[in-house]
């Protein structure tokens, strides 16, 4: 991991955009307005909703793709699959060069604490960071398809510029949320860790006019985690939070433990 | 993460399986012969094949549930979600307890390096994990359906036992990868990191009879990881690979440097 991504001065960076809602999403519209003068920008997002597959990817049956027309003086796909299959056939068949970077997002509602594992927005943006893309996913505090985009836009921008103008690791990956608020009210940004937090399920049973039983996923989310340097403790208190990711699943510590036992 | 989970002496084990080739493939069955009188298994796993679903979980729909007979005197249902769907209604609809472990398997192939991500398999050992189950994900080295379990089954018992026996935390999770040859060619158990290895993708593009394009996921796997203490060593030495797995995405190490910038 010791080659670092820069930008060569003089040449307009590469971005490539997606999103889990899909590409007719008004965040992912957002995030393009916001940032398209930064750099030449493409976007590969799926063609429907895609919250909640985490980083599914599509084995057994093919994918399309098709151009579409999104925002003006924008090279934009939609692919019959996941959020990380869009990465995936980004890199492979869509883009000419490697990008510079992977913007995920404007997600409609937070991705903050354990949400990261299954959120579509953040799987899109570690599998840039597997692909060794520098990445972020942002997503704004909102759930509502009318969500205002405004503070956030002015953030990703921020966010991106800041990114794209430093030396990082190319697996780089980041989970930025934004609170929903009048931006004159966000108190700035902070980097955090991934809160201890989680979702007590209560799957809701009803019969179908034949009689037959089905359950719908409902739940109550629990916050665990007490500490102040969380991603929910920083949206709670109105800041930007961004918590680094990375795709290292191994938990050194037990490691150590079990080295004594097998 | 203070608590630990210890068995009540006495009283048998609570064990929830569960898979992500789906309830009639034959690795299930093979995991629940290995374990079954360890203690009282209860099956909960996908009616249909979900390789490759990662931390899916399935929202804008709700889930069917059935009872199917599977190994005699076992508790078995399926499930029309993922395997993360799984181990969500099991806990909150099936189970009259929190069940002592939940082991998940044993897959057809092998879930080594960054497939722990991509994985259905490990996807519902780490939710699981997530809820205070300790939990371990079994995986055989071979994709086929016809694939000789007789070897995994004897570790799947072998370190099933020893998790059961000891004082561990609630949110061990480990990801089990075992070699398919023959028993006795097994050199032993390795406790490993995750490999930093990767798919380089390759879709495959081709036409409909309709003369319109599709794309099929190919690709070649590359192991970017020359250390020795890595899961795809271990099994390309004919060792038993465990990488204990946890769910803070975190990157610690990144977050000291962005302290500074943000």
């Amino acid at each position: 991991m010791a080659k670092k991504t820069k930008q060569t001065s003089g040449k307009k960076p590469l971005i490539l955009v997606t999103n889990d809602d899909g590409i007719y999403a008004p965040g992912i519209r957002a995030l393009i307005e916001a940032v398209k003068d930064l750099g030449e920008v493409v976007v590969v997002a799926p063609d429907k909703p895609q919250s909640g597959m985490g980083h599914a990817i599509t084995i057994g049956q093919p994918l399309r793709m098709s151009a579409v027309s999104l925002v003006d003086g924008v090279e934009a796909y939609q692919i019959t699959g996941t959020p990380v299959d869009c990465v995936k056939i980004a890199v492979d068949k869509v883009l000419k060069q490697r990008p510079d970077i992977c913007l995920s997002g404007i997600n409609h509602g937070p991705n903050h604490s354990i949400n990261v594992i299954y959120s579509g927005t953040m799987s899109a943006a570690v599998e840039a960071s597997i692909e060794s893309i520098p990445s972020i996913g942002f997503s704004l505090n909102d759930t509502s398809h009318e969500a205002d985009f405004d503070g956030a836009q002015e953030y990703a921008r921020v966010i991106t510029e800041k990114i794209l103008s430093g030396k990082w690791d190319k697996h780089l990956c980041l989970n930025v949320n934004i609170p929903a608020i009048n931006t004159l009210e966000i108190q700035g940004i902070k980097v955090c860790k991934q809160a201890y937090a989680k979702y007590d399920e209560d799957f809701e049973e009803r019969k179908d006019p034949a009689g037959r039983k089905y359950y719908w996923l409902t739940g109550e989310f629990v916050n665990l985690d007490k500490a102040k340097d969380t991603d929910v403790w920083a949206l709670e208190h109105n800041y930007v939070s961004i918590v680094p990711v990375h795709f290292d699943l191994t938990n050194y510590e037990l490691k150590k433990k079990l080295d004594k036992v097998f």
